[in-house]
């Protein structure tokens, strides 16, 4: 059976999650049904990043076993056409060697996370951004983040039902770019690691946003990594600003070829 | 009465557009049942332009008269309160003079509009950009655009509908700026006018698409402009990318004092 690898977008909000349920939406549930408009009786697809309700993807990928020789260009705008009206989208499509593996064969997963920082409530961006009404200041959020660059035991920024073997994970970028927004101020996240403990990006940008907030210093995100203890957390922050902005392999399978 | 100018932005989406109507949801209409939450039996108010079902504001401008002297952050704060859950938010509010008039001082309209050219249907701008599936090139754009500028009668890019006494109207700004968009580009396109006609911008692009994909020379457009025959115009494109960008008066009201 050729294999396939899918560069897929979507918008979080309507589903539970990327993982099948029973009974809920889910985008791995809405791409598999279009998969079945194509073919019967597929197996189920993997991906790189099981996110979670209400984040959003830029750049998932996920790859599948079809039985017919589809042209990639043509498979992906037949999944589109199925797709619709859910709010997913296959972007690119790659014929893969059978042992490429969307998840294991994954060396670094990107992920984004906009927090706008304004008093009106949003219009534009709603559950697109996470919205703070106070200012935020930079400098001291760029400090705190990097003490947790590296190779750490991220217990602290670890959900409690991770399934992780280990919490020892090695942060490779945490970089925050700010930007004006419309009556306020935009603040990008862009963290990169191999790999990501379940709710880890969430827990480091809610806390991050209490330095900015003049509530925690950088010393405390610090000594909070350090108490590998996940009560020293900061707020987890909200869903709705993440995305899985994308994913590495040790050959692009979308690449040009 | 104290008059106060009212900065919007609004998602026009589930509007039938500015303004009220009769068991229609309007932005009008939406704007003066938060105020009737603050003071009883208050007149109408007047905004800068009347934008149709569909379209979008960043920085529409309205005035309304109050009978008590707000604080005009805290009447903004209080109209936003009310406001929930429209995709509509007060982002400036500010105390003008009582000769002030939203429309009749406007000296100015700047309007957005957002194209993207892309093959995979959109998943996080649906219904905030105009999408279309083929490239489109930028040069002969501006140069259809170029010949656009500067005072001329407009019948060609006029709704029929259109109530202007006039369609001779100056265009003073149309630039296309062209950026990266996931999966495809994006084009932005900036217009600005002291008044526009009905449909006018909306008519432009859907007419300068036509350039960027190729089936209209640059020149084409300026035979259609001097035809001044609405139907030689090009097809009119949807309103969902279209944005009433801002309203220019001889003194900002929201300035800083």
């Amino acid at each position: 059976m050729p294999r396939y690898a899918l560069k897929i977008e979507y918008d979080g909000t309507p589903f539970s999650g990327w993982q099948r349920q029973a009974d809920r939406a889910s985008v791995q549930g809405a791409v598999e049904a279009a998969l079945a408009r194509l073919e019967q009786g597929l197996p189920s697809i993997a991906a790189a990043g099981r996110t979670d309700a209400g984040v959003h993807a830029l750049g998932q990928v996920a790859h599948c076993d079809l039985t017919k020789d589809w042209d990639p260009f043509r498979l992906s705008e037949a999944l589109n056409h199925h797709l619709k009206p859910h709010p997913v989208a296959v972007v690119d499509c790659a014929r893969v060697p059978d042992d490429f593996h969307a998840r294991f064969s994954a060396v670094e997963r990107r992920y984004l996370f906009r927090l706008v920082s304004r008093r009106a409530p949003l219009v534009h961006d709603r559950g697109q951004v996470w919205r703070v009404s106070h200012d935020l200041d930079l400098a001291p959020m760029q400090a705190a983040a990097h003490h947790l660059l590296g190779r750490h035991d991220f217990t602290t920024f670890r959900a409690s039902l991770c399934q992780a073997a280990s919490p020892v994970k090695t942060l490779d970028a945490l970089d925050i770019e700010d930007m004006p927004y419309p009556g306020g101020r935009e603040f990008r996240f862009h963290v990169r690691a191999r790999s990501f403990l379940h709710n880890q990006v969430r827990s480091f940008v809610g806390t991050l946003e209490r330095v900015g907030a003049g509530a925690w210093t950088p010393e405390d995100v610090k000594a909070a990594l350090e108490a590998r203890d996940r009560a020293a957390c900061g707020p987890v922050c909200p869903p709705g600003g993440l995305y899985l902005a994308g994913v590495g392999y040790p050959t692009d399978p979308f690449a040009q070829e």
